[in-house]
């Protein structure tokens, strides 16, 4: 019996967003590998071994995986949100890459889910309607200033910005930063959306104008969407949205 | 009884990879609205209506579910892929602020799906596993020097870039232009990712360095991700891949 490794996305926390073929996956594994809260959403059951693990081991984890795929075990590699999107799908394949040849040989599959954002964008309206990016502001793999530079790159650009990782406790400025070089290149009121935890029972959601957009307002699990020059909220609504068309 | 308005996004095609939430959704409703091709991916069954249109009529999709759902039915308005990019939640939010007072009070929920983009790069490894943008190549509803100045900027970002309907046979010449641009900023031999209708029956993956992509290797059915100066080619193995790090 030959070992797989798959790679999949558990969305974002609600288990109704989780897709059959997700589901169908960890069925039939033998293990499962990643960071401690996302393997607690797996239920345990006989013949299956969970490998929670703290953050920040990324490769260590992908290498884990990869050595039992190839010892032929079955291993899900889970990720929250979809894997492709700031997760482990990368590492993996960093790990691949750097790793013996035989590692290029196992049967290694991603299994997309729900992302963050697009979640977060649902719940809020429509803020991902039109063109968007997604940046990661963590900047413990990329320098400062690459952060700053494509913040304001996508600022001129007018996509709608999505941020991840917006603030930690060792990065607690990043976000005003990147609110600030925002600001510098448009002046105006587009609103921001802060999405926390969204389909877990901690949701919090809250659009404020830009000018009024404080890192204070996000956490270690908050989405932020910084909209377009074209991005509106319906008044009378909860809703945010941005429109199929550019000015 | 109070009606109620879905905006579901049905995934890139496979039955696998659509969420419990949007079945269940689809389960209850009395009528569901959509895209010719999209409304076909729906079971047929006692006390549903199909209401089945063409391309192209948005917004007017958008209003027949706002009136249905205001006059009590539950109504499912689908797309593929996730319906907050570049489909129709935009629409339907768009409906709703130049609609009647009434129709700001109807229920609305809008709930995710996998994205084409997503479903793309999970086939083919993790292209889009650091800092990406999405652009509509459609020139539709945006002005082509838009579209141009867009693509330079995430060029310029250094961004992975997923280009949505990138060819059409009114527009045959748009993902070339976008080609010669990107090209034009960054003279390398980054990896370019044609994934036509992946997770279908006629799915098909295909990678090839920049300087030889043409427009001809996509069609409506495709979308097309641009690798960032990091993405990388494994060899050995049908994967490509963005490292989290940047250079």
């Amino acid at each position: 019996m030959s070992g797989w490794l798959a790679i999949a996305g558990l969305g974002p926390g609600d288990a109704a967003l989780v897709t059959p073929e997700v589901t169908a996956a960890l069925a039939e594994a033998t293990d499962v590998i990643g960071y401690i809260p996302y393997v607690a959403r797996v239920a345990p059951r006989a013949g299956l071994t969970l490998h929670p693990s703290d953050n920040r081991v990324e490769l260590d984890r992908a290498r884990h995986g990869l050595d039992l795929a190839l010892a032929g075990r079955r291993v899900v590699v889970v990720s929250s949100g979809d894997p492709g999107v700031f997760a482990m799908a990368a590492a993996v394949f960093e790990g691949v890459e750097q790793g013996p040849p035989e590692w290029r040989a196992i049967d290694i599959r991603v299994l997309p889910g729900i992302s963050a954002m697009f979640a977060a964008a649902a719940r809020a309206g429509a803020p991902l309607g039109h063109d968007f990016c997604a940046i990661n502001l963590s900047d413990n793999l990329k320098p400062q200033a690459v952060i700053d530079r494509r913040i304001r790159l996508a600022a001129e650009a007018d996509f709608a910005i999505a941020c991840y990782n917006p603030r930690s406790k060792a990065r607690p400025d990043g976000l005003t930063a990147a609110f600030a070089i925002v600001r510098a290149v448009c002046a105006d009121d587009r609103p921001v959306l802060f999405a926390r935890a969204v389909s877990t029972p901690e949701e919090h959601l809250r659009i404020v104008p830009l000018p009024e957009a404080r890192a204070e307002m996000a956490d270690m699990r908050t989405v932020v969407i910084i909209g377009s020059s074209q991005t509106r909220v319906i008044a009378g609504t909860r809703f945010l949205y941005t429109p199929r068309s550019a000015a």
